[in-house]
C-alpha cells in the first residue's frame, strides 16, 4: 500500500492520524495541491477527481475518499476500533462524522477556497476553472459557528464527540477545528466543553502524524 | 423503530428504498419540509439540525444522516448486503457513494435551494435566515455535469455504480438523478451507459418506496 498525501490538506491529515492511531506504517508520497500537481495528468490518471488523499492498494488499484480509506484500514486492522463496535456505535460515529463534514469541513473549505487568491479559479477542490463566489465566505463562517455551538452542547454530555470512546469522529473534528485556524476562526473562550475536549484530543501523539 | 420521513426529499427517499430492498417494514411519520415543520420546536427537539430523514430507535434515541441510518439497518439485517461484504467492497461502495453525495447531491441541493423562491431565506437545509446565493446555481449545474460525465465512464466498465453488484451507491445515484429532474437536468442522450443503468435500476420495485 501507498498513501498519496498532502501534508497541508485537512482531509489527508485525517487519514494520517487514523493510520497513526492504528499503529500502521504506510509509505507516503507527497502531492503538491497548492502548486496544482493534483490537477496534472499523472495524478488524474490515478484519481480522475483530482483529490487527496488517495490510497494505492497492493493490487495496484486506487481508493479515494478519506473515510472510505479509513474504513478499508479498519476492516483490515480492527484494533483499536475507531469506527464503532456494534450497530449503534457504528451508526452513531458515522452520523456524527457526517455532521462534522457537512457542517464544518465543507463550509470551511468554502471559506478558504473562496477567499484565498491562490484558489481564485480553483474554488472547488480537484477542479480548475471554477471562480470564487465571495458571499460563500460569510455563509461558511456562519455555518461553522452553528456547528461550534452544537459541538459544545454535545461535549457537555459526551467525553468524545460520538460518545464515551475516542473515534474517527474526534479525528475529523480536530482536523476541522485546526483547519478553521487557517482562516482565523478559533474555538470561543466560553465553549469550555469544546476547549477541554480539544486539549484532551490534541495531547494524543497521533495528531502530529 | 419509526422513520421521520418526507416523501419529497431525496435523502429520505434513499432510506425508503434501502428499507424496501431489505424487505423491512418500519412505520413512517411524514414531516412537511416545504411548510417548515422541520424547523419547529417539536422536530428540533428530536433533531437539532432540523434535517430529514430521522430514525427513532427502540430505546427512544434518535439517529440522523441517511447513510448512518442505512448502516444501522445493514448491521441489524445484513441480508441482502447493500454496503459490501469485505474490506474492499465496503470501501469501494463507501467511496463511490461519497462521490455521488459531494459531486451530485450537494451541488443539486445548491441549484435547488438557491433558485426556488420558497427557499429564498432557507438556502441551507435545516436552517432559517440563510439567503440564496444566485451564482451557486450555475456552479452546481456545472458540478453535476462533471459528475454525469464521470458516471457514464464508470458505467462503461461496471454494471452497477460501485462494481458488479447492486448497492446503496446505486440507490444514492438514482435519487440524485431523479432529484436533478426537479431542476430540469436530464441524463444526456449520448450517455448510453448511464441510460442503460438507469433503466435497469429503475425497474426495481423498491424505487417506488
Amino acid at each position: 500500500m501507498k498513501l498519496y498525501d498532502c501534508t497541508q490538506a485537512p482531509n489527508a491529515r485525517r487519514v494520517r492520524i487514523f493510520i497513526a492511531e492504528k499503529g500502521l506504517d504506510i509509505p507516503k508520497v507527497e502531492v503538491d495541491i497548492a502548486g496544482g500537481e493534483n490537477l496534472q495528468a499523472d495524478f488524474l490518471n490515478k484519481n480522475p477527481r483530482g483529490l487527496l488523499p488517495l490510497l494505492e492498494l497492493d493490487d495496484g488499484s486506487y481508493l479515494d475518499e478519506s473515510v472510505a480509506i479509513c474504513r478499508y484500514l479498519e476492516e483490515l486492522h480492527p484494533e483499536p476500533a475507531l469506527m464503532g463496535i456494534d450497530a449503534k456505535s457504528k451508526a452513531r460515529i458515522d452520523s456524527t462524522q457526517r455532521h462534522i463534514e457537512f457542517d464544518a469541513i465543507s463550509p470551511l473549505a468554502d471559506v478558504f477556497r473562496n477567499s484565498v487568491l491562490q484558489f481564485k479559479e480553483r474554488a472547488i477542490a480537484g477542479t480548475t476553472g471554477v471562480a470564487a463566489i465571495e458571499p460563500l465566505v460569510d455563509r461558511g463562517i456562519n455555518s461553522y459557528q452553528r456547528f461550534l455551538d452544537r459541538l459544545n452542547e454535545n461535549l457537555k454530555v459526551n467525553k468524545y464527540v460520538a460518545g464515551p470512546e475516542f473515534s474517527i469522529a474526534d479525528i475529523t473534528a480536530l482536523c476541522a477545528i485546526d483547519f478553521a485556524r487557517w482562516v482565523k476562526l478559533e474555538i470561543p473562550e466560553y465553549h469550555t466543553h469544546t476547549r477541554q475536549w480539544y486539549e484532551l484530543v490534541s495531547s494524543r501523539p497521533s495528531v502530529c502524524a
